[in-house]
């Protein structure tokens, strides 16, 4: 039931989408969606071209306060035998500065290869790095071989 | 881009699988995805049979401590134009105790209702209750007529 650290990290890497969990300056806790790309122990997402309900996210404006942060990928399926998830904790920083720029390249360079979308339209707002802590996850069934070996 | 109240209501009631977000007594996020029923300004989830990493759930020993709660629902696919997200934030209750028996069975009722594997395995463990103060949403592109009349 419990996946391997190793198979919880490359089905998050996987995943088209996730979620992303911060603390609101109240204490309170605060969710939104992202597209992302994860490489060993970090994930990056960007401020893209999405239509944004507000220009000054309530995402940034948290992980400024309080960079910790909580990352989950689900699958769900009617067939509840095949449900899983992965979780990864950690801290998030923001990458806007010019003394950024080479980390920030780096990063949406990763999120172009694996979005056509960011291929066709760079993200030109801040990038969040979270460096990952703990990877948790979680399969209904015991998961088949992982797709690669141990790294 | 902005969801009206009722639109967001109906997406997330809909959705099959949404990400319960709570605060943990460090004040660090966590994240776990629910299933779930949603009538108007109620969210009801329960701990079932899937099988669990832990029985005393971190989800459960966080509400205790901290009440608010973030809820998420969102739908992804690669053509972006189509993505929307639902979020409820609010503040949860768990039904656990004998005087919480009625209000308990009408929410596993809810649940029964929306899942075939809730009317073969009704759950045993406690249920959450997050009673929603504010409903929110975006989707990229402005939403078709509403499926019932806003009530």
């Amino acid at each position: 039931m419990n996946l391997a650290q190793d198979e919880a990290r490359s089905r998050l890497a996987a995943a088209r989408v996730a979620r992303l969990a911060t603390v609101d300056p109240r204490g309170d806790p605060h969710l939104v969606p992202i597209t992302f790309a994860a490489v060993p122990d970090r994930i990056v997402t960007a401020v893209d071209h999405k239509p944004k309900r507000t220009t000054e996210l309530a995402r940034l404006r948290n992980l400024r306060a309080r960079p910790r942060v909580c990352v989950l990928a689900d699958h769900y399926e009617e067939r509840w035998e095949a449900l899983w998830w992965v979780r990864a904790d950690g801290v998030a920083r923001i990458l806007a500065g010019v003394e950024d720029a080479p980390e920030r390249e780096a990063a949406l360079d990763l999120l172009a290869a694996k979005y056509a979308q960011y291929r066709l339209h760079r993200p030109e707002g801040p990038v969040i790095v979270v460096a990952v802590e703990r990877w948790s996850g979680w399969a209904w069934a015991a998961p088949g071989p992982p797709a690669r070996p141990p790294g």
